[in-house]
């Protein structure tokens, strides 16, 4: 039972596929068929960076009872057999005859009564990750047996993490912090926006993190135009208000913050707008418990924001957040799940500063039973100012 | 038309349309829906990595003539405002109640009659990145219309580099070419495989990487158990083989190939081995003209592996490249497709050595009419020795 693993000890898989039975139970889910990254590492721990290749699916299923099995490219078998997983059932892929259908479909009839129902992940922030002809083929050959949706299932499961993966998200969250405290080195006045970038993943892979899978930011007078964006080759200048966002990833978990420096001299735009988002924050971290609702938070945000003069803008104020950059739920005024205990959020409060420009703020959080507790190191309430 | 966008001028993207409508008009298309990253960047230039996020899907429709339509969330139309794309159609997602759905229904129905055909690449290394539920949904709403594959219509476009992205290419090899001639300044036995993982990001970075999406290797003595591995934390051995895979991005195209080091003087196994691999690339860099099929560049480079008396391993031999870290064709013996002139590829011998251990090694090429062109920068055929 305590044997070795990728990333964690197997009982911590074994504890995951226990509660996805029982959600499966309460489904009546004979299988469940999973073909994400983050599922797939999520039930098993294979762990890689081999998914930025497109050309071969993955599979595992979870029966509804025992333990999962892997059907994957034999390019996988080395390392599927380091981790807790020992049903590993594997082709030759790119096969363009039969790119591991057939063997898919057999595992999938060994453990589905031709009655029977097969979950599949179909519902909002899913995708198939197979070809969708491939699916089709597998669906109509398992028939009469049904593929039905198990995204609640699988959601409700990876939503409320475990001690252990609390402290994998807390290791990431201090990492970035460690790469946000020397920002100063590199991010002066004349230097082009897009070497700040590289600094900064160079900062985050220094102070501990595995791989950087994510950095945005912008930078402008007052604030930006968007949150998304990669980086340009128009240099930083004195007036600008700079932000930097990461996930970087150590042991496949993500941290997911950002933060704000004022270039010179902070405006007083800039410095109350900043303020505000984090006062904002503030409010959200006394606040939250578990029972509340998504959309909840949102207004929490958004009614911080207001009552400190500023209009909310720049999207969602937040969301779930683990081993991919962002989860599920989403703080917006039309997401009515319920905020669980174990939760790791965000919270994003953004506002709208001068012309089209925003400004953003992001902490990130473990939702306990008496409240948050922060992961992220909480921002300082005076926006940074940068001096040459 | 000559106006200004994003990595490249419209022009360029005005151009690939062009092509992706004749494959369309051939096929009897009306309309191509486009979800992934790759196809959504290759038509229209929005680059970001916010692709990390799973949480909203993104849209680009192209007509049978015209432009195309982005149908997208309102957090990315600043972005693609910056495009040259001029028609964008935004909604605030995620929406619980219709995320983009009915928008990206009228999409299609403006420029699709109701017996038209919608193409959708639904085959051999594609994906549909959106739920599979909403797909469905917007399948039954625009009945009776159909959506039929068009694998081979995107695929027979973008597998053809233009001049400017075979460029970009090329700027991306000798990134990592740079990158990898560091590898000595770090990677000395004792140190844990992870810090020189780490250092060689560093490198890629420094060296004018926007971002490394993908790094894998191993060590070990005489070759590595696989090739998709992250890093471990054991230290490098003198004796052992270190080999080092990249996929750095610049502007948004990848670079894909490795390098092998030995740590200390290298045996003779690994020293034939490195010589085997090197030969029978260079057999492959004589003889490879357009025209050839994808098999027989396996055919090529495994029987120049057993001449020199070593047994190919290691899975295919080779693949396509630009702006993912792999794409179609395969070099398996399965593997049919013609080879044509404007294809960039990665030759990717590997052989077995000792026990169950391998060695690879991997050139990027562009193919031209008389013959394939190097884009990385030719590995030494010695097995470079790292000494203390």
């Amino acid at each position: 039972m305590g044997e070795a693993s990728l990333v964690f000890p197997a009982d911590e898989y074994r504890a995951r596929i226990a509660r996805l039975q029982a959600g499966m139970a309460e489904q009546g889910l004979d299988a469940l068929l999973l073909t994400s990254p983050a599922d797939i590492f999520y039930t098993t721990g294979f762990l890689t960076r081999f998914w930025e290749s497109p050309a071969r699916p993955w599979f595992v299923v979870v029966p509804h009872a025992g333990d999962p099995v892997a059907v994957i490219p034999s390019i996988g078998a080395d390392l599927m057999g380091r981790t807790w997983v020992s049903d590993i059932r594997t082709w030759d892929a790119p096969d363009p005859r039969d790119d591991g259908t057939s063997l898919l479909a057999d595992a999938l009839a060994q453990v589905v009564a031709p009655h029977g129902r097969i979950g599949l992940p179909m519902g909002p922030e899913t995708h198939l990750r197979m070809p969708l002809q491939d699916f089709e083929a597998v669906r109509a050959r398992l028939a009469p047996r049904r593929f039905v949706d198990a995204t609640a299932c699988v959601h409700r499961v990876r939503e409320v993490k475990s001690e252990a993966e609390i402290g994998k998200i807390r290791s990431s969250c201090i990492i970035a912090a460690r790469a946000f405290a020397r920002v100063p080195e590199f991010a002066q006045a004349g230097r082009p926006l897009a070497d700040v970038f590289r600094d900064f993943q160079i900062a985050l892979l220094s102070e501990g993190a595995d791989w950087v899978s994510y950095v945005a930011g912008g930078a402008g007078p007052d604030g930006y135009g968007d949150v998304i964006s990669p980086a340009g080759a128009a240099p930083l200048q004195r007036g600008d208000v700079l932000m930097l966002d990461t996930g970087a990833v150590r042991d496949g978990y993500f941290c997911d913050f950002d933060r704000n420096f004022a270039i010179g001299p902070a405006s007083d735009t800039a410095r109350h707008a900043h303020a505000a988002l984090w006062q904002a924050t503030e409010d959200a971290l006394t606040a939250l418990r578990p029972g509340m609702l998504a959309r909840d938070v949102h207004h929490l945000l958004s009614d911080g924001l207001r009552r400190r003069g500023m209009t909310p803008g720049g999207g969602r104020l937040g969301h779930g957040l683990g081993i991919t950059l962002t989860e599920w739920p989403s703080f917006t005024p039309l997401d009515e799940s319920p905020l669980r205990a174990g939760m790791v959020l965000t919270l994003e409060p953004g506002c709208l500063t001068t012309g089209q420009r925003i400004m953003v703020h992001e902490e990130n959080i473990v939702l306990r039973a008496d409240g948050p507790e922060l992961l992220s190191p909480r921002a300082p309430e005076d926006l940074p100012e940068i001096m040459p």
